[in-house]
């Protein structure tokens, strides 16, 4: 317990880490956090639970009866919202695609030392709510308004500053994005974990944005400097890079392992013959997907795309293939409306954010 | 992917463990199955999505609308039961707090590789379905019964061999405990990851007892040796031991970590002061927890405890601490009415199972 003390005064900065290899904190992260189910690929919308979390802090324990939403400081008309008073707004429901912008650090070399996420931090809810930017609108922002904070009740420390969980949106971004205020997910009151009883929801962009436990907007006249808007979230070439802002997702695709898994390395067996493939694909800021391609030892095919249920949720695909006996590496890969295709190799970050490399699966095909 | 082919056809062995560093496979394991939330041990009943998750293979695909349970091979008056048909039997709502047995299996040294649990493999539910004991009498087990084994639809492999996932209770332990066939989970139908469309909880057990996507049970005239019964879930003390059976949960307490953590240690910060502290304790087989304490830097004091929701479920219990400044190892250990203590060091098991040491929460006491 020697570390306490520096790590709250004197941070000591951020552990070498070496590839194959997982801290202590790394994997207490890993249990806390929680990845999504990749079988659960299998269903437009995500089963509650199985949804990917990252909570940076503490869940707060929040009472819905009393909470309010402030529209506070830079405001010329603040105002304040209880549950009843959001609940009365006009109320949209929203499929959107989240997924963690650290989704994939594992696999960059060297490793950020922080939660090691292999492909998992990924998901699609339905969410209920109504849209933030004509309630921002009617606060009525200041003259001179170039940034909109908004503030979470979760607080903790990260290299040995104490904050709470915050992030910014400008005025073009918000009006740009389908931000929505949040109190339901699934037809269900948000979860505890999942923000409740109020968040938003920024869609196409990586999930740090989609502020959990949401107390207060403030309306900004100097760009906003939050710890989790300047000190993370940022995609850098090295440690002492300034670096630029995470924003959108990434083009990505996954797949419903196919077969049946080893418990402890997830491999997989496939009995030879056909066998039908299946995954979901899904970029940023609403650009639908235009193509997948799915790859056994490097030889690609087309797959077929089905509609998404919604702007903002991934899109379905499927191929059949027919599995020859030995082992195999399958592949897939999505391209976007934009031109964007993954990588076959983990781009570079820093941190390990936005690493959208294809999606790999090894499977031994045999007769048990 | 080398290692693929040997996995399926000629299982290479656990590899070795390192104290305090985890493989890539455990960390794989760590961030699919999930861990509570120390903080939700302040709700009676964990909210859903956030009891811990341990799933051998994959969650299976299953309809509710076709799902049969058989009660075959081994009764004299075999039959099935579909959904709608168990949920026009007497229903019962139960408070049943289930943990993994192999909670607390990174602290072992050497660890088994395996899924590295730290303190978080538990959560209390309230499960919803009808007692198991009456709808095997019903089936009339055939003369020299000695064992009835649940079959669940999950298959895979483990250590080279496939299997689905099975467990077996003796008509002894099958009178004894309250085992409830179960198709609800907080009032909701089951999740697909808790066992849609239906599972068995046998309270007072570790979960590996409570088979999930329950498809099969059947009348054994000799012992069950499917894998899950006879080469895992044994208390070992070397890997060549046949072991002895894992089966009732051991005393435990968690606390709810206080104060504020940092993002990637988990450590505490606390303000000096008053500090309420609060956790829950539990005991298997239905014994009563009768004491919790409290420890701070190894001196212990008596915490007041709070009547459990059930039989089966935690007890809430809480004490006020004046937290002094500087770093602190906050400890707390319980004892049930049976007599058992919490041990300050984990007991020995070659796989890790049953380790119920006192849970420990670093802190540091300062002003930020």
């Amino acid at each position: 317990m020697g570390r306490t003390r520096e790590i709250f005064t004197a941070y000591p900065g951020k552990p070498e880490t070496q590839d194959g290899l997982y801290s202590e904190d790394e994997t207490r992260l890993a249990n806390r956090n929680s990845g999504l189910l990749l079988e659960t690929l299998r269903h437009d919308i995500t089963p509650t639970g199985a949804h990917y979390l990252l909570i940076h802090f503490d869940i707060p324990h929040l009472d819905a009866q009393r909470h309010q939403l402030e529209f506070g400081a830079g405001f010329d008309a603040p105002y304040s919202l209880s549950m009843d008073d959001i609940r009365a707004l006009p109320a949209v429901t929203m499929p959107v695609t989240l997924e963690c912008a650290g989704n994939g650090r594992a696999r960059v070399s060297p490793r950020s030392h922080s939660m090691p996420w292999g492909v998992e931090a990924v998901g699609t809810s339905e969410w209920t709510g109504t849209p933030l930017a004509p309630l921002i609108e009617r606060a009525r922002p200041a003259e001179g308004t170039v940034d909109f904070s908004f503030t979470g009740a979760d607080v903790g420390f990260d290299k040995g500053e104490k904050h709470p969980f915050g992030r910014s949106l400008t005025p073009q971004e918000l009006a740009e994005l389908d931000v929505l205020l949040v109190y339901e997910m699934n037809g269900q009151p948000l979860l505890p974990q999942h923000g409740a009883p109020l968040r938003i929801v920024v869609p196409g962009w990586y999930g740090m944005a989609s502020v959990k436990w949401l107390t207060r907007i403030e309306a900004l006249t100097e760009r906003y400097t939050g710890f989790q808007q300047v000190q993370t979230y940022r995609y850098r070439d090295h440690a002492d890079d300034p670096g630029r802002p995470v924003t959108a997702i990434r083009v990505k695709s996954l797949m419903v392992p196919p077969g049946v898994p080893d418990w402890g390395s997830r491999l997989r067996f496939i009995e030879p013959g056909a066998t039908r493939v299946q995954g979901r694909a899904w970029s940023g800021g609403g650009v639908p997907i235009v193509r997948v391609e799915f790859g056994v030892d490097g030889q690609w095919q087309d797959a077929e795309l089905i509609a998404p249920v919604g702007q903002y949720a991934w899109t379905g695909w499927h191929v059949d293939w027919q599995a020859s006996p030995g082992e195999h590496v399958l592949q897939c890969r999505a391209t976007d409306a934009a031109g964007h295709v993954q990588p076959l190799q983990p781009p570079w970050d820093a941190s390990g954010f936005g690493n959208n490399m294809v999606h790999e699966v090894g499977v031994f095909v045999g007769s048990a």
